[in-house]
């Protein structure tokens, strides 16, 4: 089954102790895209502006991306700057500039109404529920967001959460929109917000999955090449729901299953700037570090 | 078969969000003893002054501690004091009263002279030289340490270095050690140091254990019961280094046993305050909640 994901696409400028990159591809909606077309038809609602480069368009078209619902608009594509240190753990903006985000309605093509598995990117909370006006019935709604949206846009985020069944978070802000700084009880702290699942990226350190039934944890794949980690975590949101795209069960085993792959997604993303790594990602190259990843891992 | 620990016995004020306790058992060498005691008999290596509650002696004793290196002088127990706020992740230090630490000068009694396994808990790296002077022939050394040695007795803890099988340390002073942020290029570096194993302990995300065949990731046991996490690790290390006094071979199925039940046993650590929970702690409840901690951890 086809996902839809809703979010950015961006000019990513990107400083790290290994190298530059200026003006590279990049968005939220973008690296989602680049893992989980490894697992089925992505369809992308985003905006980019006049000045968006007509190879990103094909790079994206080449590696199967649906561009039927990405607007095109005579103003200036969204740009992100920033800076990584230390242990790269958190970037540091250095510049933002919003262009055609500010004008930015999604739309959705007729035919990609009916897809049943969506993911809502991190973008304006109001954007959000927009895109779910536009789509049928999904059987399947995950959610990203980010600080600024808790902090700004708090009552559009919750009415959101009522309406999705997967929120994914990094630590700092399902610290930040629950109030709670042991991590489990925000967990549970935002599943009595609404979404049935709640899944907390640490990073370096892996992910907590939390609903009802079960908990799973699961470190990080374990590596000391990171060379850009920008879009890790919407890499690892592609290859979750990219995989829980194609599973006719949402069970335990498939979710479970649905976070390794995400984690090894993610596991690629920082090893190079961008997607340099991810936009040669085959399905071979997951397996392959999964089988090592087990051995890591399991005891 | 037996194990030696070096380290402290302390009377630790500690206050969390949860509550206060008053000079309580404490010390890195008492909560090591409180997990390492469910596996094999410990041999505690530790001073303490006249002050030191008769109560403690008697509670160490029915826990079958040997207290025959007790070193019992006329000065004052080491003290600490600390608090814990927010995430309880990190401790602050309100006070430390070294007392009779100051003067401590480790023995071990002849017949724990060819005990075969050692571990050697925070103290002085001076100290845990002497005490590798005073064992025959061990087959397995652990070490810990902390920042304040590695910045004031880095000579000293460098000459540990080459006498120990196992270094284990939290990832601040994996970090500051090494002077690696990645922390897997932390680990190698510290394996370059000497010993042939390196465990770096993430608190609430787990450990990481690096030797050079293999690597080992575990999530910590996730749980919203976090009381007072005083002596986290030292338990961590005595439910491992405890294990493996009990192994023949020290292979990859030992030592993945040996990191899982280490984190079990600091799981009931931090659940209650200094030895509170630990000292009630039996094989048959590791056992129990180790069966709950594979559904949550294996895929």
């Amino acid at each position: 089954m086809s996902i839809i994901v809703l979010g950015t696409v961006a000019l990513d400028t990107v400083k790290t102790p290994y190298g530059k990159r200026i003006e590279m591809l990049g968005g939220s909606a973008a690296h989602f895209s680049m893992s989980a077309r490894i697992f089925t038809d992505v369809h992308l609602v985003a905006i980019v502006g006049k000045d968006f480069p007509r190879k990103y368009i094909n790079f994206l078209k080449n590696k199967s991306v649906v561009l039927d619902s990405l607007i095109k608009t005579n103003g200036k594509t969204f740009k992100w700057e920033g800076e990584y240190k230390g242990d790269l753990n958190s970037a540091l903006t250095k510049k933002t500039e919003l262009g055609v985000l500010l004008e930015f309605c999604p739309r959705v093509a007729k035919h990609q109404q009916k897809i049943k598995n969506v993911f809502l990117a991190n973008v304006d909370p109001e954007l959000q529920l927009k895109l779910l006006e536009c789509v049928q019935a999904p059987r399947l709604v995950g959610l990203d967001s980010m600080n600024f949206w808790i902090h700004n846009k708090r009552k559009f985020l919750l009415k959101v959460f009522k309406k999705v069944d997967i929120f994914v978070a990094n630590d700092r802000e399902a610290r930040d929109l629950s109030g709670e700084n042991n991590l489990i009880k925000a967990a549970k702290t935002l599943r009595s917000l609404g979404p049935k699942m709640v899944l907390i990226k640490k990073g370096e350190h892996g992910v907590i999955f939390y609903c009802d039934k079960f908990k799973f944890c699961l470190p990080a794949y374990p590596t000391d090449t990171v060379i850009d980690p920008t879009g890790a975590g919407d890499t690892f949101a592609g290859g979750f729901m990219g995989y829980l795209s194609t599973q006719k069960k949402l069970d335990l085993k498939a979710i479970k299953k649905a976070v390794v792959l995400g984690t090894i997604a993610a596991s690629f993303n920082v090893e190079a700037f961008g997607m340099e790594r991810t936009s040669k990602l085959s399905l071979k190259d997951l397996r392959a570090r999964l089988e090592e990843f087990k051995k890591i891992v399991l005891f």
